[in-house]
């Protein structure tokens, strides 16, 4: 048995019953160090199988491996566990070896929607989830989806806008969006949602200072009604007042 | 003070314990009637008030008052409230009349992640949200968003599907989503996401029965890498294993 569990996206008032039962029931915990440090309460005395970084498959062959000795394992996520998460590849895994392991994914709230929260009601029409990382997606696709999506007028939000290794793709997303959207619709970015150090910022468009957003920064850009009102993003819905 | 508050897409374990408390802190919850029978168990003994749908404008006024006499009240939105939620009107409202009453977002886990941990992994890669509703969006600006979203291969959820007053939509939907996703790929169809009668289904997008679908259902389209194993929808998110 293995649960794939989204934990939200930091703090504990932000993950659902069904998470908190996974982690009670299983006997072993997988899952990147950062994750397990978020959960520490909730798993004390059990097995934690914990890596770094880029460990995401030997993680899942690690959760297979468990749950083949017959015990009751639990895959962690951060956010979603469907959302570039662990769901995926754990099913993928099970596909391929044609495994009869049984698999419960227990969703959890994401970045985005964590993050809307913190900054207003931004996502409140039609928006899409586009991932700068260009490890597992080739940038083409990237640049494309980026194109299509400003065009289109959604609501756009970036997970893994920045990191060390690339440092530009931000821009480079900011210079394709902005063929479309104006330089004065709001974007919000929200550092740590539901962690220590959260932080938020609103700003134009055109405004937008790069080095404020890394790894754990996730970006969302307004369409052509979001407003902003004091501290607060807001896309309307269409509704007449 | 005003909650708004995401319950999840109906079963309680898929509530946030953050939603739980807002519950236990407010002295009224206003709510549509469906979502209020959902939480009953929180809100014994307080007052409540609800209406039915398309009823939302008055809903916030209702609650918008309530907080002006001093009281702490939950608004509740299935899902995430700030997706296609109450989070936007109550924050437009309060925008429009200046008021100086303390909102809290509380975040959900919406529709979409609900039916896609149903399914499998249908939202691992890329994707987006689109409401089928034209009640306050133009037809017009719904049909470009599906033809992009189409163009970019995003995985596409689709809100408010079909009811009774637009049973043509989802079909006309997929004529245009049709021009460039392939028959083959696979769509999942969910019903009733934690709640009674939950029926979930993956067809081919060639093969879709519109009459499967009503209101209470949400369709997740794949991209051109979604496959089907079994009785899950996977979406690689391009690891090679
Ligand atoms: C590999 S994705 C994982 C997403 C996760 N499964 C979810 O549903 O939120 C990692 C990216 O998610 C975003 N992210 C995850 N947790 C976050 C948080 N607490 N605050 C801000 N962004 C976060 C960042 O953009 C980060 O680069
Ligand atoms: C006005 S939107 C509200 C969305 C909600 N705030 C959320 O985040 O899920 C209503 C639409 O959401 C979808 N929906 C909401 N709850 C659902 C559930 N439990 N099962 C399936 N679809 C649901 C349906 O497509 C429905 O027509």
């Amino acid at each position: 048995m293995i649960y794939v569990v989204g934990i939200g996206p930091g703090k504990k008032e932000l993950m659902t019953f069904e998470a908190v039962n996974a982690l009670n029931e299983s006997e072993v915990i997988v899952g990147y160090k950062t994750y397990i440090d978020l959960i520490k309460e909730f798993i004390k005395d059990k097995e934690v199988v914990q890596n770094g970084m880029r460990g995401e498959i030997q993680r899942c062959k690690d959760a297979i491996k468990k749950a083949k000795e017959g015990k009751k394992v639990a895959v962690i996520s951060s956010g979603d566990s469907g959302i570039y998460g662990m769901a995926g590849l754990i099913l993928e895994l099970i596909t391929k070896e044609n495994l009869d392991i049984e698999i419960k994914i227990v969703p959890g709230v994401t970045a985005s929607i964590g993050a809307a929260a913190v900054l207003g009601a931004p996502i409140m029409h039609d928006f899409c989830h586009i991932s700068l990382s260009d490890l597992l997606t080739p940038w083409d696709v990237i640049q494309k989806r980026l194109k299509l999506a400003a065009e289109a007028d959604f609501v756009i939000c970036l997970y893994n806008p920045r990191s060390k290794g690339r440092k530009d793709h931000l821009q480079k997303a900011f210079e394709i969006i902005g063929e479309f959207k104006s330089g004065d619709i709001p974007v919000g970015i929200v550092k740590n949602v539901g962690r220590e150090g959260e932080f938020k910022q609103i700003v134009k468009f055109k405004d937008i200072d790069f080095e404020t957003v890394d790894m754990t920064t996730i970006v969302i850009i307004g369409n052509k009604s979001t407003y902003v009102y004091e501290d607060k993003m807001i896309t309307p819905r269409g509704y007449v007042l």
